[in-house]
This record gives structure tokens, C-alpha cells and sequence, in this order.
């Protein structure tokens, strides 16, 4: 054993570390989220073109702890307080916004793919796509409305808060899609684990919450906070999994979730961020266009793809914009609310991750995704300037 | 494929963080340093004690770049245009404070094991023992000056310099050792290539130095400036090992070297060291108590421990403080130089750890290194201030 072969994994990172910060830069250039960009990286050097780099056991296992530090990160940026205030109308709107597109994904799926009936694998892999849907990711609408100056206005909390809202629901659907996958599971066992886990989640949560408010109180700023913190999440991820058959990821949200309202928060999750854009964040993207083949990609594939971001975008207009109807919004601002809440990022990748990692799906459905997030992403905030500079939010009496 | 293990790891994450600083602090407060606490962790979790945690490829590869970013880091924290004024005493000292550990490790090494000639196994095995004594860490050095208040006179600048060149010397040195060890090297070609490597590296290196002083200029304090960076240093390390035959930590110190005197090196540093003391330090220095058996520790291993401590402090003492007597420096303050030397950390234990992969020595030799770095750490500071207060630095002329 004269020489350690593991130095090979430096060469890995630094192709990687470089390949996704360019084209991060050029896809931000083009007005395309960064990740997008991260992904292409991921399939030019990877097996489908340069074959630079291929998929390691490493790599995968340094993926999956940039998917946990992205959960982690989302729950923590939940804010409970803001919550609490938001009210009936933003909750009803992010129910119906999760609702809509996931009946939506999963009648497409039986559309293009036939019924089975019920308990089939093709009706799993139709709620994984209904699942996929789900997760509205609000940064760029945030971005878009904060540059427009409408971001502290109604309409603008509103999106906010259901989008916060409408992750948490999303959550709560996928860990049931996933626990009801196995097809020796008993679904009353299901049922039972997955509430004990979030009841467990609730008292031990706030335990936990207690004790890190003490610790906050007593050593504020200190690197012991984001440490055990991240701890806390890793061991949540693993108990989920371990213990209650969860995904890890509802795990690692829940552990943000807990602490999203000590005092440190922020400062947990700028570490976090730290630790996700330096290596395991881009891992994770580039890792994504490291697997994608686009030799499964076909005629009614690329069909599907099509129907599937108009499916997506046009499920969350109905479901928002409706409910907002309902409470006697304004039409225009209807439209706002769901517009804004088209965007998708992240979150739809990792859930599809997770549909492949179970063996729900298989990666050419990556293909979708990606272009529901590239299409988002680029046409939101321009329908929604159009529509701010049409009819700008009426001027609210202080 | 339907459970992914890798979920695993997340256990295994959260063990090693908890652990590690619940000990590091532990050891802190007795005054020992925080390295310490973190291979006791590793001791009382490992296979040792309660064995909760197992050495697997993936805790091994990403301690491999925890060991990367420490000497990234130190190579960033160079200031090279403090080392240009600090002139030829520091660099005599900084000399004689490499040759005599050094010599003093390899005469110690052949006292135990007897010498079987020059080019043997043991002979090599010498020269590494000799190469682990020579890595000055002059933080808890630093630490104490500071609190007397006297790192900004001449003794406490002389102890700064000396310590960051006698790490570039014995980072030379142990290159040399290293490329030497293989029976089958050609030693022209290991002495061209290595002076092959550190030409390429300053010619390349200033250009690189260039090119992120024009980014640093246009993004600075942006993203990409870290991230680049890390991709430089994991770029050097592989081409280092790769190409030249050299240990990737070297590659690793040289790109620190490089971007330490570009605007935001301090910016990257601190960006590293989030990303070292958040996941990658932790779970190396946890490693090593990971590996480190009791079983191998016998009483011909504990005398030569303690030897091993008393020569490897007295060496630096006589080697630096004798060079400052000779520039004429004033006797007690020739052995605050000596004694502030004296203090070992991370390297010393990463040397170690590279001697042991490329199978010159064994774990056992961690318990004279991890004994060297508690006793030099705590008796350091508590003799510096008694030399301090019976004989405060002369007041200078301004």
C-alpha cells in the first residue's frame, strides 16, 4: 500500500468545483437560475459527454449531505412568528396550491401512462409525480417583487407566507406518498408512524428548541450553535429513516424547523449555506447532470415534458388563484398570487432524487424537472412585471 | 434497491460532531487544546470503547479533505510580505529550528530501533520521525503573547516569522522524505521532480496570482472567489500527487501560498475554515482516534512517547535559542524564542497520518505525537509567562 489512491477524489471536486461555478455564472448571465446551470455543467463532463468525471460512491454519499444541508437550510428559514400572522387566507391558498398540482401530476401520469387501479406501481409513480409538483420554491418570485418594491405589500406577504406553508404541506404529502410505496407495508402502520413521528417531532421539537434557546442565551455567536445544530439534523434525518421508515429529507427539514425561531437562526443557516456552496451544493447539482442520460430521452418523453411544466405552471395558477378568488381578491391580484407561486427550484429536484433513490421513478424524469424549473424561473418574473405595471397594488390605508 | 443505506452516514455525522464537541470543550476547559479533546472522542467512540462508529472509506475520504483544507488554510494565513521584512534572523532560526528536531527525531528513532544503514526501511522510518518533530504551531504561542500584551515587540514578530518559515522548510523536508521513501525511485528524479514542482509552482502560481487579483478586483467578497480558490487547492493536491510524485498536502499548502497575498485571502480563509471546523476538521481529527489502537501500546512504546516529548521540546530550544544567541540576542529572550517554538498541532498529527498511508509507520506512532501536542500546549503558555514576568521585553526606542 504504497500510494493512497484517495488524492483521486480532489481531481473529482476541483472539475466539479469549477465546471459548476462557470456555467452557475453563465446560466445567471442568460437569466436561468444558477443550479440549472450547475446541472448542465454535470452533463458535460460527465459519462453523457467529456466523461471527465463519473458518478463514485463518494460523490453520491457527499450529494446526499448537500440534499440534507438544503433541507435543513429551508427549514430554518421558515419563520413560525410571521407564520402564525398570516392567517386563513394564505393557509387555504397553499393547501389548494398543493392539492391542484398534485391531483394535476398525477392524472398526467395516467393520461400518458394508463390507470392500473390502485396500489399499482404505476399509481405510485403517478403521486410521485403529483408529488414533484408540489414544492413551489419563492426566491425568484421574492427577487421579482422585492426589485418591483411590492414585497412588504399584501399580495406579496401573502405568496410569502403560503409558499412557506405550502412546503410544509408538501412535506407532509410526500412522506406519505413514500410511505405508502413499499408494497409489504401495512398502511394503519404508515398512518401510525408518520403522525408518532411529527407528534414526537412536536414535543421533543420543542425540548430541543428549549434547550437551544439556553444555550443561545448563554454563548450567542458561538461555533458550538451551528455544530450541534447540524448534528441535530443529521440525527433527525437518520432517526426518520431508521425508526419511523421517513424520508431523511423530512428529517432534516423538521430539524430546521425547530430551530428557524432561536435567536442564532440566521446564523446557523449562513454556515450552513457556507458548507452547502462551497462543496456539498454543487456535488449535488452537478451530480444530477452526472446521471442524467439522455439516451432514454424519446419522442413521448420530450411530449411528456411539454405537458408536464404547462401541467405544473397552470395547476398552481388554478389552485392559488381561485382560492384567492374565494376570498374576494381582486382578479388581477387572483392572477399575481398564482403566478408568483409558479417557481419551482430545489426542493422539486430533491423530491425526484428521492423518487429515484426508492426506485419510484426512473431519472429520465430529471428531464421535466429541469425545464419546469428553467421555464419558471424566466417567465415569472416577467408576467408578473407585466402584470405589477398593469395594475399595481392599490395603496393600503395605514 | 429499495432503501438507500446511505442514510447511514447521517448517524455517523451526527455521532462525530456531538462528540467531538462536547470533548473539545471538555478539553478546553482544561486547558488543553481543542485537537486534543476531539481524538479522545474519536477514542471513546470508536472501536477502543463503544465502538458506535466504524472507520469506513467514506469517514476516511472526507477526513482527507479536512487534512486538505487545514494546510490550504495555513498556506492562506502566510502574510508573504511580513515574511520579506522580517529578515535574516528569522530565517536562521527558522532553519535551525527544522535541522535539529529533525536531526534530533531521526537519532532518537535509531537510538530505540538501532540504525540497519542509509536507504533501509528503518532508515526512512527515522527520517519520518525526524520530519513529524519539526512542524512549529504557533497559535497557543500567539495566544499567550497576546494576552501579555507582547506580540507586537521584537521576540513575539521573530517567534511569528520563524514559525511560518520553518513550516515552508519542513514542508520542503518532508516532500524530500516522502519522494525518497519509494525503494524504486531514482533519487535524481525524485530531487528534479520535486524541484520541477516547486518552479512550475512559482512560475504558474504567479499567474494565478495574477488572474485572481483581476477577479478579486472586479467580484470582490463574491462567491466565486472561494470556490475557485478550493479548486485550486484540490487541483494542486491531486496534480502534486499525480504528476510529481509529491504528497497532495503540499499541493494543498502551495495554493494557500499563492492566493495568501491576494486581497480577500483572509475572506477565503474564513469561508474554509467554516467548511474545516463544521464537518471536514471534526471528522479528521475524530479519525484519528478512530484508528488509534490501545492494543499496540506497550511499555517500549510509552518510553519511547516520553523521549520522544522530551526531545522533540528540547531540540527546538536548543536550535532556535542557540541561533539567537549567536545574532547576540539577550539570553532569557533567546529562550522565549526557544520555548515558543516549542508548541505542536494539526500538522504534526497530518504528517503522521501520511507517514502512516503510505505505510512508512503505524498508528502507534499517534500517542507520542497527540502526548506532544497536549504537554507542549499546556507547559508552553504557563512557561512563556514566568520568562515574561521576571524579564519583560526591553522597552524599545521608537
Amino acid at each position: 500500500m504504497f500510494k493512497m489512491e484517495s488524492y483521486l477524489i480532489f481531481k473529482d471536486l476541483a472539475i466539479i468545483l469549477l465546471a459548476a461555478k462557470f456555467f452557475g455564472i453563465l446560466a445567471r448571465k442568460l437569466k436561468a437560475p444558477m443550479v440549472v446551470g450547475e446541472i448542465i455543467a454535470g452533463l458535460i463532463i460527465g459519462p453523457c459527454l467529456l466523461g471527465w468525471v463519473q458518478q463514485t460512491d463518494f460523490l453520491i454519499k457527499l450529494a446526499e449531505i448537500g440534499v440534507i444541508l438544503i433541507m435543513f437550510s429551508a427549514g430554518l428559514e421558515t419563520n413560525l412568528k410571521e407564520l402564525k400572522k398570516s392567517g386563513v387566507l394564505a393557509f387555504c391558498i397553499a393547501c389548494m396550491g398543493v392539492l391542484v398540482p398534485f391531483i394535476g401530476g398525477f392524472l398526467l401520469y395516467i393520461a400518458f401512462n394508463g390507470f392500473d387501479g390502485i396500489g399499482t406501481d404505476g399509481f405510485f409513480r403517478g403521486l410521485m409525480i403529483g408529488s414533484i409538483m408540489t414544492a413551489t420554491s419563492v426566491g425568484i418570485t421574492v427577487e421579482t417583487l422585492k426589485e418591483l418594491g411590492y414585497l412588504k405589500g399584501r399580495i406579496g406577504q401573502t405568496i410569502l407566507s403560503a409558499a412557506i406553508i405550502d412546503d410544509v404541506i408538501g412535506i407532509i404529502v410526500l412522506t406519505f406518498v413514500i410511505g405508502f410505496k413499499d408494497p409489504t407495508s401495512n398502511p394503519v402502520l404508515v398512518v401510525t408512524n408518520t403522525l408518532l413521528f411529527f407528534a414526537l417531532a412536536i414535543v421533543g421539537g420543542y425540548i430541543i428548541y428549549r434547550i437551544f434557546q439556553k444555550i443561545d442565551a448563554r454563548y450567542p455567536h458561538s461555533r458550538r450553535i451551528p455544530i450541534i445544530g447540524l448534528a441535530l439534523c443529521f440525527g433527525l434525518a437518520y432517526c426518520a429513516e431508521e425508526y419511523f421508515g421517513i424520508a431523511d429529507i423530512t428529517g432534516a427539514y423538521v430539524a430546521g424547523i425547530i430551530l428557524c425561531n432561536i435567536r442564532d437562526a440566521e446564523y446557523i443557516d449562513r454556515k450552513i449555506n457556507i458548507n452547502g456552496y462551497m462543496i456539498f451544493g454543487p456535488v449535488f447539482f452537478v451530480c444530477i447532470g452526472l446521471k442524467t442520460s439522455l439516451d432514454g430521452l424519446n419522442m413521448n418523453m420530450l411530449w411528456f415534458s411539454v405537458v408536464f411544466v404547462l401541467v405544473a405552471l397552470v395547476t398552481k395558477i388554478i389552485g392559488c388563484g381561485l382560492m384567492a378568488k374565494i376570498f374576494k381578491i381582486r382578479g388581477v391580484d387572483c392572477l399575481k398570487i398564482g403566478v408568483g407561486m409558479m417557481t419551482r427550484g430545489e426542493v422539486a429536484l430533491i423530491i425526484t432524487q428521492k423518487g429515484m433513490d426508492i426506485g419510484m421513478i426512473d431519472s429520465s424524469y430529471f428531464t421535466p424537472v429541469i425545464l419546469l424549473i428553467i421555464i419558471s424561473s424566466i417567465s415569472v418574473p416577467i408576467i408578473l412585471k407585466c402584470l405589477y405595471t398593469k395594475a399595481p397594488d392599490p395603496v393600503e390605508v395605514a
